[in-house]
Parts: C-alpha cells; structure tokens; sequence
C-alpha cells in the first residue's frame, strides 16, 4: 500500500470514527442489572423454551433464531394460532445496543421489551401468571433464579424472568469485519466495501444509521423526502404515533440498526422487501431523495456486507423437565 | 456392601444383562450411510433449520426438540397452519437404536423417518424439490453437501438430506444412569431405582422394553389383556394395521423405548397421559393384567428416572443466509 493511500485509508477511517463505533470486546453493563454468569446461562434457558408460550409451540429464538441472524426471516413472525404478527422481527443480536427496543422504541430497553411477545395474543399469548406458574413448578428453574437473583427473598418473578433474558441478549454481539477495519486492520474490508463506506457516509445514510449499531437510535419519518408505496409503508400502520400520539410521529420509525442486515431479509416493518439492494435503493429515494445508480447500490450493500458478524458459541440448553404442577401447554386461540 | 448384597446386585446385574444393552460409547454405524463429521455437521444444520418447512417456522427440532428431551411435549404436535397432528411425537434421542421408525414402525430408519415429517402436511407441509431449491439457492449448503458426500456428481438431493440428518441423529445418544450400573458402577442407581427394576424385569415389563433402548423394537397389541378407555386408546387409530393392513396388527404399536421417559410427557400415541405413574399403572393393567399396588408404581417410576440420560453438547448452528433465489416462505394451507 503507497503512503498515499494509507494516508486516505487513515482519513476514512479518522471520518467513520466520528460517526460510528465498534463494538466492545466485553458484555456491556446493562442500567439496573448486573450480568453475572448465572443470570446469562438462565436467561438463555429461557430464550430457548418453547414452554414460556401458552401453547408450548414458540420460544423466543423461534422468531428471534440466534441460527439465522437473530430473526425469522419471515415478512412478518407466525405466531399462537397461526395469526401474522403486525411488524417484521427485529434482530436480537447486538440489540443491547439500541436506543429503546421495538420498531417504535416504545420499551426503553430489552428486559422491558422480553415482556412484549410472551404476553401479545398473536406471538406467545401467555400471561405473567401462568410464566410464573410454569417456571415455579420445575425445581430445576427455581434453583437457577436462586443462584441469578442471589439474595432475594422471592426470585421466581415476572421482572427477573425479563431481566435474565436481557443478560443473555446482552451477549449476543457479532464483531464484523467492518469492526476489525475500524480498529486498524486495514486489510478487513474490501476496496468495494469501503466504497460503499464512503457513498454511506457521503450521500447522508450515516446521519440516522450511526453509532455502534449503525442505527438504532433516533426516530424519522418514512418517507422523509418522498413516501414509498403503500406496499412496503402500509397506511393502517402509523409507527410511533401508537406510542406518542403526537401527529409529527405519524409513519416515525427508530433509525434500523444495520448490523447482520444481510442475514435478516425481508426488510422494513412491514418485512415487503426480499432484496437488500433494493431496500437501500427504496431508502435513498426515501429518506434522501436521492436516485442512486445499480454501482452505488452494490457499493452499499458491499459495505453493508461488511457488518455480517460471528456470534458467539452458543451451547443449545438443556432445560428442566415438567412436572405434575406445570400448566399444560394449550393451543386455544382466546379472541381478545 | 456385605459380600450378600455384592453377590445379589450381581446377581441382578447379569439377570439385566441378558435383557438390556447399556449405550456404546461412540457413534454406532448406519447401514448405508457411513457417518463423517462433516455428515454429522450438515445434518445438524438441517435439522435445527426452520427453512425445511414450507412456512420457515418448523424445524425437525420443534417437534424434537434436543432441549427438552427430544420431543415437544405436547398431546401431539402442532404444525403447518396450526393443524395438529394425529400422534405423539417420539423422542429423537437415541433413536438410532430403534428397529424402525414411528410409533406404528412405518419407515426402516432413520433416513426414511426424516423425509415424513417434511412433507406432511399438517407438520411442515413442504416437498422434496421445494427443499432442494431451498438448499441449493444457498452455496454455503451446497459447499457443506459437497463435503459431506465427496465425490458425489450431484451431492444436493432430497436422500443425502435424509441421510445427513439421520448422521446427526445417531449422535444423539444419552448415557444414563442405567447403564453406569450395567457397566459395573454399583453407586449409580439407587435401592428404589435397583427395586424398580426388579420389578420390572419379574412383571414381565422387560418382555418388550428391552435391548439398547429398553425398547424400540417388535410390535404389540396394546391392550394385550385389557383395552384402555378410548380417551388413551382412540378407536380412530388402528396403528400398526395403516401399514400392514393385517388384522392382527389392529391397535397394535412398535413397543415404546424408554429412555429418556421422564422427560418425554405426555404418554402414549395419544399424548394423552401426563403423570408416569399413571402411564405406568395403565401399561401394567392393559399389557400384564397386573393391578400394581402404588409403592410398585413408585419403585417402577424410580426405576424408569434411571434411563434418564446426558445429551452430547450441542452448538447451536450457525445457518447460511438466504439468496435471491431462495424459494420464500408461505404460510398457506393448500387443502389435500
């Protein structure tokens, strides 16, 4: 490499450090919940049991599956009864690093967001009591939430359920090659890849897909130029207006954290979009008002590329056995 | 221990040896498939992968699932468009060991069981040529086909499917307790197990539980003595007699290997009972017009906690990304 281009390597990488930030190479602290590895090895119990839903069907890896980029790869996730969820799944993975959680940030964090589809009638449609009631009935798991929640009176609880699931998301982190880039290792990413670097930064995708997670934090409309389809931005669906009820929030979604973009088609809250060069193209027009030619396009999406990660090992758990006390499983579906 | 009591544990021991098999401690061969690890490893991929399905919600492990004793703990499994299905799920777990496959012993093997299950449809609803565009729209699977059939011209087809997920299974074999008292260690079962398995064997349980898998092999009409009440013994399902159209073979099922039975409620083709002792009160009734009193119920259950075994670890996999080309997921229910 001339003396030149490292110099120009140096400015990219000088300019995307202001912008973004790789990730940390240890579980990051998370407010009001201490991770210990006690608290990591039961919230992944719980992750994986399909026993938390009402119909003993789907676990929370059922549409947030740690084998195929933290989501389910469906427009939106099949749930109890075989109903269509409202929103595509979001990736679980690096998801402690969002701002706020769910499409339109309405849980402040992921143990208030674990809380969200074991109870939504068209995912797990169970309650807090019959969870409380399940897990309570297996020795093993009281055992577990003893030795997480060291010291409490009363650790079996609806709160510590949804707070050890935050622990063991928050070591569900993929360093990418573009990290390994941002921490100097020049030949990490590709030469289209950092093309593609560059156009994101350049053309303004990095103004709201920033940060360590390229996005997950802010809100903007969609369609902040131009409005796309009502295919891929259906009208009934008014995003962050649900949350705020304040008009300007009409069709205001949280920026989309980009990492392991490339695993998790379809894309968009309405899951519409199969192909990732189209989704960047839809965006460009947009978000920017910008239309992009097919090279641009590839250059993004090889730098998008660039955020595939590795997660780390995961062992599949063995969990506790039922006994006579466990709530049998029912797929009834109870309309609302 | 008194040289007495060595004498009779002895004693009880070679009684069990000329009944029972503890586990190998490797892998064992499968006829017509020799077992590699990159077999192993592609097998796995396959059976953890939702994608198998037509909806991209079941995975061979929803239904068998390796976290919960292979099987899914429910009456009997709910599949593609939330039909559920007319029999209990059996147990994966050391299933390789079964003279045939299904509870009524329909398919040869393991290979042969693993097409079923893809291709019902009111469990994953898909088909044979459905699956291979799946699979060779991703490359990383057509590299993992090539490498675990070498030399093959055209390693991609719905038999090496099979085949590979049949490799991955006859790893799934779990030493209990059991059989560390088969191989000499008097400390591994307790007097009530060791009692229970007396009983066992004097009953007359043992005539058909036995071998490898304390069953799996030879068909009985269940209700040998007594028929159980039509709620555990539905008239609808003639077992065996689908298969051979004999009528002989009316009501009558592959005799049920029993490891891992604690951990596999509810019981019987119907998935109707959920308490072993009951289970175990019922067989005795109907098999052996035996009426056992509740401490041999008990000394049985204990007996039968024994066959509870240790899962090999598993890493959870990591799934090649969908392409362009991947066939999309549908949830639809086509009628028959």
């Amino acid at each position: 490499m001339s003396v030149a281009t490292m110099a120009s390597a140096n400015d990219l990488r000088n300019l995307a450090l202001e912008t973004f930030k790789p990730l940390p190479s240890t579980v990051p602290a998370v407010k009001d919940n201490p991770i210990t590895d006690a608290k990591i090895e039961l919230g992944k119990a719980l992750f994986f049991d399909p026993r938390m839903s009402a119909s003993g069907v789907f676990s929370c890896n059922s549409c947030h599956n740690l084998a195929t980029g933290g989501d389910d790869n469906l427009e939106t996730s099949i749930g109890h009864g075989w109903q269509k969820g409202p929103r595509n799944a979001p990736t679980a993975l690096n998801s402690v690093f969002n701002e706020a959680q769910f499409w339109d940030g309405r849980a402040a964090d992921l143990a208030e967001q674990a809380k969200g589809p074991v109870q939504a009638g068209v995912e797990m449609a169970n309650t807090p009591d019959n969870v409380i009631a399940t897990l309570t009935s297996m020795p093993q798991y009281v055992d577990w939430f003893k030795a997480a929640f060291e010291g409490e009176a009363d650790p079996v609880t609806f709160d510590n359920f949804a707070k050890a699931i935050e622990a063991f998301e928050a070591t569900l982190i993929t360093p990418a090659p573009f990290d390994a880039w941002l921490n100097g290792d020049d030949q990490a990413m590709s030469e289209l890849q950092l093309a593609g670097l560059e156009k994101f930064i350049d053309l303004g995708c990095a103004s709201c897909h920033s940060g360590v997670n390229v996005g997950g934090h802010g809100y903007y409309p969609f369609g902040l130029i131009e409005k796309p389809g009502a295919d891929v931005l259906p009208e009934g669906d008014k995003g962050r207006f649900a949350v705020t009820e304040t008009v300007d929030d009409e069709y205001v979604f949280r920026a989309s954290p980009l990492r392991n973009i490339a695993l998790t088609a379809p894309y968009f809250h309405s899951g519409k979009v199969w192909d990732l060069k189209v989704a960047v193209e839809i965006m460009a027009e947009s978000q920017l008002g910008e239309e992009i030619d097919g090279e641009t396009a590839d250059q993004l999406v090889a730098f998008l590329d660039s955020l595939t990660g590795a997660l780390p090992t995961v062992t599949y758990p063995v969990l506790p056995a039922e006994t006579a006390a466990t709530p049998r499983p029912t797929g009834e579906v109870v309309p609302n």
